[in-house]
Parts: structure tokens; sequence; C-alpha cells
């Protein structure tokens, strides 16, 4: 059972969304931000670094939009609708868009088809918990 | 002249938006994320923390919320307003509301007033880039 | 397998550390930050809050501390020691310090024992990792 | 005056350097982040991408741990000697890392000179607050 779902599991009130759904969109965000530090560094290493400049730009861009998720979601009490609902949306964009790019690579370069798994799967969870979000 | 503007001067390439207006959300975010992040502390100091316990949480968010904004405004090649745009408007709801806590304990603590002043000009700042974005 | 795992394996050039240590660090620091992020915010909704304030600035300070460490642990290339080195060493040390608070708090709150077991395991991961970088 | 010598000047308590000092180096640490995430993006956009990798992922590194000790030392109260100390002197190291590599290209590109300036400043400021430390 990941940290996310055990702290979830403790926490001193209401949360604001199914346990579940917040905890699996909580990892698969983390899972994300760290797949795409790693795969921007992994872009940098190959030989056709201009294919690669797109790709390198959306996985920042992704990294830093699930980082800053990962703060607003765990953060249960003074939940506002009007903050975490674009907040998702942003991510689901840029996950689509970072996995769409991963995705024309993943032939060529394994590390952009574990980084576009990621992608998908966050962009999925995501998607699920604003469909739950109160 | 802030390192914003210098950059922005300095760009091989177009960049998404008049550069005077977005090298002031860029410094505006920056000035709000630190100022969010140091009155949280702030308010952990005080006696009264019962009362401070939203505003901590809100100062948080919006230091989390513009930090990414930071990043992902920073970048102008790629641009994608399907990104862009709910992120600034998460931006603009999170200013909106923690400049609203703050102005709250503006009279007891300077230090909310303060963080008050940052978080209204950086959501001033996000809402004029969104008007301006291509 | 984590996806920090699978993206050393496909790493285009060599890494800086063994893969499983160094996989293992950024499993153990990603899980620590959402831990602390987690746990900062299960503390403000407790009643004793004056008892919670140093538990809470030292989970901030974790969350922050292990999500550079991150950030620079999955750049490979361009590794330099008198950077990892002491980054990697305040790792170390505020997971320690954050794990004993959160030992002291375990007793009464489920959350802070939760925490205190993913500080526990990232100080571990960070000092196997210093003590096999290159 | 930048708004983090106002927040220091508001401060419920002691705070664990000379004002003037502390807040000298919030500042050049915020500056110092935001020109390193430009720079990267700029770098990016030039031709001979090959030869700005290093300075890409420098960047990058060094926006990370600016970033994670703006919060470390906003934060007063649990000041921990055994965590500022590294991370200030990690700070140091990577801020003269990527100066002395944006020195290498600012005869060519005037983002890298810009970047090198904010770097400079930084890894001064991260000096003098380590050099006055309680």
């Amino acid at each position: 059972m990941s940290y996310a779902r055990q702290l979830l599991g403790t926490y001193p009130g209401a949360v604001i969304a199914d346990t579940g759904v917040l905890a699996a969109a909580i990892d698969a965000l983390s899972d994300c931000a760290q797949a795409c530090t790693a795969d921007a560094d992994a872009d940098l290493g190959e030989q056709n670094l201009a294919e690669m400049v797109r790709c390198i730009r959306l996985c920042l861009d992704c990294a830093d939009v699930c980082t800053a998720t990962i703060g607003v979601i765990s953060r249960q009490a003074d939940y506002d609708p009007g903050v975490t609902r674009p907040l998702l949306e942003a991510c689901v964009a840029i996950c689509k868009s970072c996995g769409d790019e991963c995705e024309r690579h993943a032939p060529h370069y394994e590390h952009c088809r574990v980084c576009e798994q990621a992608c998908r799967r966050c962009e999925q969870a995501c998607r699920e918990l604003l469909g739950v979000l109160k």
C-alpha cells in the first residue's frame, strides 16, 4: 500500500474525494513527475537532439505541473474547486501532450516508451479524480 | 531591470506574449511564491494558531501553483494554451483566495499584509497575461 | 518495477551509481516528499496545534530538499560530487530530524507514524547512495 | 524593498541570521532559479544544441537546488545547521559550476551572459549567508 493511501486513511477529517481515487492520483502524479524528469535527461543524452527538443520541454512542463498538483490535492481541508479543477485540467492536458510526444519517440527510445506509460496513467488518474471531486 | 525581462529580451525565437506583460507575470509569480512561503512560516510562529490554519494551507497551495507556473510560462516554444490557460486560471483563483485570507489577518499581522500585496499583484499580473496570450 | 528503475535501465550512457541503489533512492525520495507534504497537512488538522508546529516545519523542509534531490540525482551526465554529496547530506540530516520528530508523535497520530517510516527509509536510501557514489 | 526583506522585518520571533544578508540570499536564490529556468529553455532554442547540453543540465540542477533552499531558509524557527549548511554548500557549488558553464557561452549568447550574472550573485549571497549563520 502506497504512503499516499496510508496517509489518507489516517487523515483527521473529511477528505475531498474517494480515498482510493485520490491516492491513485497522488501516486500517478508522483510517478509521472519522476518519469518526466528522468526522460528529459535521457533525451538530452541522445544523438538526434534537435528532434528531442519538444519532448524535453513537454517533460519539464509536465514535471512542474504534476509536482504542484501533488501539493494542492494533498491538502484536504480548505478545498477550493476553483483552484483544484483548473489545475487538474492543466495536468490532464500536459500529460496528454507529453504522452503523445513520447509515443512518437517510443519506437526508437525505450525511455520515452516508459515515460509515455507514466503520462497516460497520470492523465487517466487525474480525469478520474476530476470526475469524483466534490 | 529584472532577470526575467533581460532573458526574454535575448530569447532565440518568438515569445508567447508581449515581453513586458510576460516578464511582469514571471516577476510577480516569483515574488508571490516567496512571500507565501515566508508567510506560512510566520503564521506558524503566531499564538492563535487555530485561526491561522486556513492561511497556512492557502499560502502553501499558492506557492506550489506559482512555482509551477513560472516554469511553464518560462518555456516559450511548444506553447500549449490548453495547459497554460487553466494553469494561469488556477493561479488567479489561489492568489485571490490567499489574498482574501491574508487581508483578514492584515490588521493584526504585518506579514499577512505584505503577503496580501504579493498575492494581489500576482493575481493581477496573471489576469493581464491571460488577456494577451496568443 | 518502479518507473525510476525502468528509466535508469534505458539510460543512453553511464549512470552515476549502481542502478538498484540509485533507483531505490529516487523511489524513497519521492515517497518521502509525498508523505511529508501529506503529514504537514494532517498535522494542521489536529487539535493540539502548538505541539505540531515543529513537525509541520520539518515536514515542509524535508519535502523541499527531497524534491530537489530527485531532480539532481535523476540527471546522470555532468555529475558533480561537489553538488550531489552535500545535497544528499542535507537530505540525510532533514530525514533524520523529521523522522525523529514524527516518532515523538507516532503514538498519538497514525499519520506521523507513516511519515516516520517514509523518512527513515529515505534517510537509509540516501546514506546507501552516498556510500556508492563515484 | 523586496518582499523577502519586508517579511523578515515582520517575523514573530528571532531570525537565523542578519536580516539584510538573509533577504539578499532569498532574493538572489529566487532570481537565480528564475534565470536558470529561462536559460535552459533559451539554450534549447539554439542551433548548436550538442554544445548546450551541459549548460541545460546545470541550469536545471541549479534551479532545483535554489528553489529548495528558498524554502528551507525562509523557515526561521527550528533552524538546523546540519541541514542548512550542506544545502547552502550544494547551492554555492552548483551556482559556481553553472556560472562557469554560462560564462563559456556568454560571448555567443546574451541569455547565458544574463544567467551567469544571476548565478555569480547567488553564489556570493549564499557564501555570505554561510559566513554569518548562527
